[in-house]
């Protein structure tokens, strides 16, 4: 199934795809399940199926504000350097880089996030804001530590696309790339988040960037240099995942700084990140106003 | 007026110290401010201070089992290379390390926290446990983006100490130092949080780490590299900080991996964070166990 985030009434509500029209599980399982975090952790999946069944839907979805699909995780891990070829291009653009013996991770806070066909914003601080598609994946159970490789599909929710955009120049201004990485809504999530069931080989999709229609990234999730499998057997050396903890999985060659000449994303422009099995995530630029509003 | 957080029954209380009893406010306000987040958030300090008045205490503060000061931070900042000793003995002992221009801003997560008189846990997977003491800073109130620096201490609300523990080899797995960062109850906070109307000028403290009675590190916090003032300018630059969020302002020469041999801390060992006007952080190491306990 495929569920979404959507802010209603100014709240924060979740709620499952049926066609084009969205069953608002807040209303009918809030009780249960105050949000979507609870509501994957509970394992809800059984009676949303049978809410499909029995409800035709309360909103359309075209028109909802859409939220990023988990708006409030517990934790964002992001793999960097994770395709051949964008440790390539990076080494060529600034040098020094090549891919690491264990996953690089890096910190996203949820203030840094996004919805799908919500404007990704530009910073009035840095006008360096670039693209990179990565597959998504979210927890949805509690891992303790050391999950060995073989058991880590066990852990995951469902998965969903993202375009991790950043700020190249203050990811560039200490070793740490925290901060060009955590700028308010830049970081968008959805179209909607896609339970595991649907996805038979989450190591075997096609993904496609493109920004204004033309392809700027394509590959497969095969060419990971380190699989989702490894990542989390990795993270749970060191700390343990919870329901709704978000990984974001790296992005391959063709993002904007290392072209010749850099091309860098800019108000009007309309950025996509496309996988197969999961769906389309859309964003418009936008230049971030003084004061920044709601997601 | 010195705040506590501590577990009671099973869940996590807030309380305030007269002397050295604790007054439980979370029995007490717990309708208006149910975790220590919302105390903060709600500026709880006069209604506090009637009950200082009050009361004699419910707890002794010598056997409560206490928590990090806030258990759970919605971002944990941290500052790395924030003073030139440290620098320099980084550069030394590994090389190519220099002052950054603007704070190096890594990611701790809550599960990487402990409290005082707490273990620090030596994980299985390594045992280049090292120190690094640090002056903390929880924030107030939501600063929104932007804040000019000679406006940034408004939004402080007190002080603690950290010993701000990592795994010197996790950390060098790639060029992101994070999983170093964030191993299970590594970092200790405490032993409790100062409010900013005791501290008369928070970058003028002496600090001391000592590690079984040893003065390993000395500093005063007036030698940041980058100032407490500066590093959240440069933060809402990128995004915002809430209530209860924590700020980790970086470590001095003297530790561990630095030495000539290095040392690293061992089962047994009693470290310990002192700085001025705020108080005493002690904690033991032990190795943790295959399944790891509550905080």
């Amino acid at each position: 199934m495929k569920l979404v985030s959507f802010l209603h009434a100014g709240k924060a509500h979740y709620g499952v795809l049926k066609g084009q029209r969205v069953i608002d599980l807040s209303v009918r399982l809030g009780g249960l399940y105050p949000d979507i975090i609870s509501f994957i952790a509970g394992n809800g999946q059984a009676v949303a199926e049978s809410m499909i069944k029995e409800s035709d839907g309360d909103f359309d979805y075209d028109g909802l504000h859409l939220l990023p699909v988990v708006p409030n995780p517990g934790k964002i891990f992001c793999a960097g350097l994770n395709y051949h070829d964008h440790v390539d291009e990076a080494n060529r653009a600034i040098g020094n880089r090549k891919a690491p013996d264990r996953a690089m991770i890096f910190a996203r806070w949820p203030e840094s996030l996004t919805g799908h066909l919500r404007p990704i914003m530009r910073p009035k601080v840095s006008q360096m804001l670039d693209w990179e598609a990565e597959m998504l994946i979210v927890i949805g159970k509690p891992t303790g530590r050391y999950v060995p490789k073989d058991k880590t599909l066990d852990y995951i929710f469902g998965y969903s696309c993202m375009n991790e955009a950043c700020l190249r120049d203050y990811q560039r201004h200490s070793s740490q790339i925290n901060p060009g990485k955590n700028f308010e809504q830049t970081g968008a999530i959805g179209p909607w988040l896609v339970t595991a069931d649907e996805i038979a080989d989450p190591m075997n999709l096609n993904i496609e960037m493109r920004l204004n229609g033309q392809v700027m990234q394509k590959a497969n999730t095969s060419q990971m240099i380190h699989s989702i499998q490894a990542i989390i057997e990795y993270i749970t050396e060191w700390t343990t995942l919870q329901p709704g903890d978000i990984i974001a999985s790296g992005t391959m060659g063709g993002v904007g700084f290392a072209r010749t000449p850099p091309i860098f994303m800019k108000p009007g422009d309309i950025a996509e990140v496309e996988i197969e099995q999961i769906g389309i995530l859309r964003n418009t630029i936008e230049d971030e106003s003084t004061t920044l509003g709601p997601l």
